[in-house]
């Protein structure tokens, strides 16, 4: 993509309505917008990166046997009323202009929902397990909307749910969402943690979480640094905290971002809902089922809290909207634009992912703190300097220092 | 995929509450559930549809220089209340719990809050112009919601917007879109009528539509089959009507589905937003936009209503889920059961979309009962017979003849 053509253009001034790093990195670099407290749109460059997060999700859901659907955002108030739910907080209502009661609640969940649609189609052992997963707007009256895109009134999310014909097979499936779930946070460059919680309104049993570690997370676990074991504030407040019971090695304290979590929740909704299955023996049972949740634009606000640094984001391999950012710097004569074109369709035409500064009228200072701010893994500038000296220089984000590479050696090196 | 692990399983009854096509039909095979009136899910079947269309109507975007993003469906009432559109009953309120007054509207259109966003980052002729897209859901409070996902209450759109400098400029990207628009409806195995009608709330002046014939499409217009003329209504009652003025042939009258709809919108959301450029002289001018929609989810229904017959869907080649549909026939000594493997395996290598019916426990008269509800364009049938004939049994969706045909020959004949 040619810079010239992408909108937004870049912020240069810090903005003062946003304490936390992934909006004000984000907002600055043009890959989101607010238009109202926890209420975001994600521009160009902003929904490239949520593409890329859901790629990875939908690749390992299906890996495990996931079918995508989706599910309404209005939830008629009936699905709730059967869970008791409807009158919780959490949600918003929505009425027509001449309705004085709500007909609907925006979805904030969808347990209900995929429940009274599988019972409708489900009566036999023979049909279970089935794994169902949708990436779709959530929707929750948060009041507390001020960590940019990391807590928002409106995101987006990817639920899954299972459905077993018992607690046995449900907790081996379990451990596959989590196996599933360690290569998501993995491929999205994310360190995490794996936490026992306690659930809220979501579930009657312990829940499982998975926490990275950072400043502005709004949970607090314990943790091992050696071993990679980590606990619930709430769990190990009753335990002992000194020393790690793995590895010997010191437990530490830290506030943390939930980026994903596990319910095992048994028949609280086939109850409700009055869904059976028959065994080989013509006896009905209560479908066993689970949900496991994964906050797609969360995720992205995560990896932007884990990965800066003063001059702006530095994006995973996988996350990165290009895996290149070519830079033009004009030059008398058009050398430069010659050469910076032809890498470009050559880039292009190797199948490398490239945004190309063509811009004739910013300057290289200009360009090189864009470069920084939006955060491509590799830097490549063309200039009198870099053609006389043989090529191109080439830089990771991460490095300081560039080397010159001959112009046909770029794709093999990246 | 694997027809035995696919959710749901098809309805073998007629619906007495979907009196539509589109809805019987996706509803029995499974595409689609009703979970209020005009709020569906999509299945995974349907899921997979949607995902053809969309892919359709981002490649046409792209190619016209179209950028995609994505805007909230929370829209704060301060960007309706701009244009004075808050009040309409088009649209839902959303109220949290202990609120008095809608915060939100429920997104039905994004050109103010689109307006407002690129407002605060173009001041220049140099910056224009610019042309964004999103695919997203809407919401509209219908209260005529009855004809499956050709009407809903919350639905699919791709809506862009253009900004430009004058008008001249707008009417020749607009005739772009008009264009890309046609490839698309193509695509999707659609007949368009191209017709000027009045705008509605959307616009100052008159609109353009995309129409398909269809007796259940709540639009008429006049139309002509031979040189694909056609006209809006209005347009046409103060005009003449018994013969085409451009071949002379005869004027039919139709009821129609409308697909898309292109607005030239003028200065409208610019003023509201005070959203001025500066040209070349440092004059101030108000940018010119437009608006172009299509309805994602109401092209799968309109696909249907135009492409089905007494046995079920016939979907076009680029929108079905699947390329082929092979069935696998049981037969003693599991001789078809490995041949029927050997051909998924190898149609999956060779790159070819495939459902494979690979169910023991269903009759031969189901699984082609199936085959012609769900509508994949080729069916191919592995079975005793087909083998000692040398092969497998294939047709097209369309046809009623089975051919025989080497299983080596399958690939380039699909």
């Amino acid at each position: 993509m040619r810079q010239s053509s992408l909108f937004p253009k870049t912020l240069r001034h810090q903005l003062s309505d946003e304490p936390s790093a992934n909006a004000q990195l984000l907002t600055r670099g043009g890959f989101v917008f607010k238009n109202s407290a926890g209420v975001y749109s994600y521009l160009t460059l902003g929904w490239m990166v949520i593409g890329k997060i859901k790629k990875i999700v939908g690749e390992e859901m299906n890996a495990i046997g996931g079918a995508e659907l989706y599910m309404p955002a209005l939830v008629d108030r009936k699905y709730l009323e059967a869970t008791d739910r409807f009158k919780l907080d959490v949600g918003f209502d929505v009425l027509g202009k001449k309705d004085r009661n709500a007909i609907y609640a925006l979805g904030w969940t969808h347990e209900e929902v995929l429940t009274a649609i599988v019972s409708k189609y489900i009566s036999s052992y023979k049909d279970l397990p089935i794994y169902l997963y949708q990436i779709q707007t959530k929707f929750r009256n948060e009041t507390r909307a001020k960590s940019g895109v990391l807590r928002g009134k409106e995101f987006l999310m990817k639920d899954l749910y299972s459905f077993h014909v018992s607690e046995q097979d449900l907790f081996s499936y379990y451990e596959k969402v989590k196996e599933a779930y360690l290569k998501i946070f993995k491929r999205c460059g994310l360190d995490v943690y794996f936490t026992t919680a306690g659930g809220g309104a979501f579930t009657m049993s312990a829940t499982h979480e998975f926490q990275v570690l950072s400043e502005v997370g709004e949970d607090e676990i314990f943790y091992c640094k050696i071993c990679k074991t980590a606990k619930n504030k709430e769990i190990m407040d009753i335990e002992e905290k000194d020393k790690c019971k793995v590895c010997g090695g010191d437990i530490l304290r830290g506030n943390s971002i939930e980026v994903g979590n596990i319910f095992p929740l048994g028949t609280k909704y086939s109850e409700a809902f009055d869904f059976q299955f028959t065994d080989g023996n013509g006896n009905k049972h209560l479908v066993v089922m689970g949900s496991y949740g994964i906050g797609i634009s969360r995720l992205m606000g995560t990896i932007v809290e884990v990965h800066n640094d003063v001059k702006g984001i530095l994006w995973p391999e996988e996350i990165a909207p290009f895996r290149a950012h070519l830079i033009y710097l004009p030059s008398n004569g058009g050398k430069t634009r010659g050469e910076s074109e032809k890498i470009y369709d050559a880039l292009r035409k190797a199948g490398v992912e490239v945004l190309y500064d063509d811009r004739e009228d910013s300057t290289p200072g200009e360009k090189f703190a864009d470069a920084d701010l939006l955060g491509m893994p590799v830097r490549i500038v063309v200039s009198e300097k870099s053609i006389a000296a043989g090529g191109v220089e080439i830089k990771k984000r991460e490095e300081s220092e560039v080397r010159i590479l001959g112009a046909d050696k770029i794709d093999e090196e990246i």
